[in-house]
């Protein structure tokens, strides 16, 4: 079996690490990279075999910029996992929660943390670009007045104590991530698959592209709208819909979808993923 | 005629006041806010007459924080205007380009001049909460060795240099903005019309939503989603459509929505704004 490596945009126990460890069966070496872009960048060069990038979250909505590099990389979606976000407070041994004054973390976290960060009323969040990353700075700095909001994981990476479990405002906090890979899969049942695409100057142009799913009972799972570089007020269409491009249905909607679109890209066909409450997995 | 007091996020001189003194043919008072819900609660308690925020950039889509304001206040969208941005080297008089290593700005400014700031090579981006922010830090610490992206009227308030205009890496750069107001509009002619609704969740749900609009050739503007709180990935769709209230297609299609959907609030009437170049106006 080859050996996986993912890619993976964060620090070690960042949830893009948990998300990789629980999309993949067998053991996996992966890559913290700085940057979105140096994930597929990786892939793309194959350094990596495979990258994994989160997409949309079930209360903030989609990652746009993941969606942008979807575009302007040569990679496939190849699978999809939809994981709880758990956030923990975190702090050094010893640290109790009247002495927190600052709160550290990605701003994603500090958002989906607001009413818990109030209820502490002494602290004040401060945005660090990684959930992991400000788990090691009050490690590494030894900090007593301040608390890190991150993943069980990072937690114990660090060796350091969870004060408080689930502080998340909204505990129906899903992530969904994408895997992304050189090579498109093959997928026979309980596929769904993704396509990006312009549509023609016409009136009515969006409905047209909709109804060629709509005509063959396809169900459709997500729209998502981007601008056009360089036009404005045009949009680019991201498009999952429920079957695989393996399924002749589907190949007749896509078929049927160039005769009104500018541009179409098929972005992969994949298994819908499972929604996981995620676990602690081995290094 | 009452005095016109617009709330706008931002500090004097950011490219929300240029696009509130665009839109407004009389003298207006500006309030200069922090935060775009302050901007909403201005107006929700009649503090202030008007709010303007920006709803979509046409390179880098759209600003869904103020998305999810519009649901979560009873303001009405009376207006819209797009205002093509361009920013400015702004630097302490005398300053060189040469002598410029940090560039203070918005994020979002400073990733629409990425490349214009590589170009520099030894300056290295600084992001503020606001452009004229960065205009008045570089003025009050009167740093010789920093620049600000800014607008032109931020560098006349703050009495700065401008090292070089339209710095930004694609001209086409325009900011739509919605002026917000506690009382509908009511439009005869050139109107557009923007609501948001839940779908049944039966199938083709977003296809027959559509089809109210496509039946009556009521030409799509825009289709925003976004995720629906506590039903994750289920969505909420903003759109907006051509045409106003006060006209019997508009109406029937509105009706007709009404039996496909869960939830819908319309937004507000209000005339298709216009596209402007900006211009220079008197405090």
């Amino acid at each position: 079996m080859d050996e996986l490596r993912v890619a993976f945009q964060g620090e070690l126990g960042a949830y893009s690490e948990l998300a990789a460890r629980e999309f993949f069966s067998q053991p996996i070496t992966v890559c913290p990279l700085v940057s979105f872009e140096e994930v597929f960048n990786s892939v793309e060069s194959r350094e990596c075999s495979q990258g994994i990038v989160p997409i949309e979250n079930s209360l903030t909505g989609s990652i746009h910029e993941n969606y942008d590099l979807l575009l302007a990389h040569n990679l496939f979606i190849t699978g999809e996992i939809k994981l709880r976000i758990v956030h923990n407070l975190i702090v050094n041994p010893g640290v109790g929660l009247e002495q927190v004054r600052k709160v550290h973390s990605h701003p994603q976290a500090l958002s989906q943390c607001k009413e818990f960060i109030r209820s502490l009323r002494t602290a004040e969040p401060v945005p660090v670009y990684d959930t992991a990353a400000a788990v090691r700075l009050i490690k590494d700095q030894n900090l007593r007045n301040a608390a890190a909001i991150a993943s069980i994981q990072a937690a114990i990476d660090y060796e350091l104590e969870i004060l408080k479990s689930e502080i998340e405002d909204n505990h129906k906090n899903f992530t969904r991530f994408l895997i992304v890979s050189p090579d498109q899969e093959e997928i026979e049942t309980d596929g769904k698959t993704s396509v990006v695409f312009s549509t023609q100057n016409i009136p009515g142009a969006l409905f047209k592209s909709l109804s060629v799913f709509a005509l063959r009972d396809i169900n459709l799972l997500k729209i998502e709208s981007r601008p056009l570089q360089g036009d404005p007020w045009k949009y680019l269409f991201y498009l999952d819909f429920e079957g695989s491009l393996q399924e002749i249905r589907c190949q007749r909607a896509i078929e049927n979808l160039k005769e009104i679109t500018t541009f179409l890209r098929i972005l992969g066909s994949y298994h819908q993923g499972k929604q996981t409450e995620g676990k602690l997995h081995q290094r």
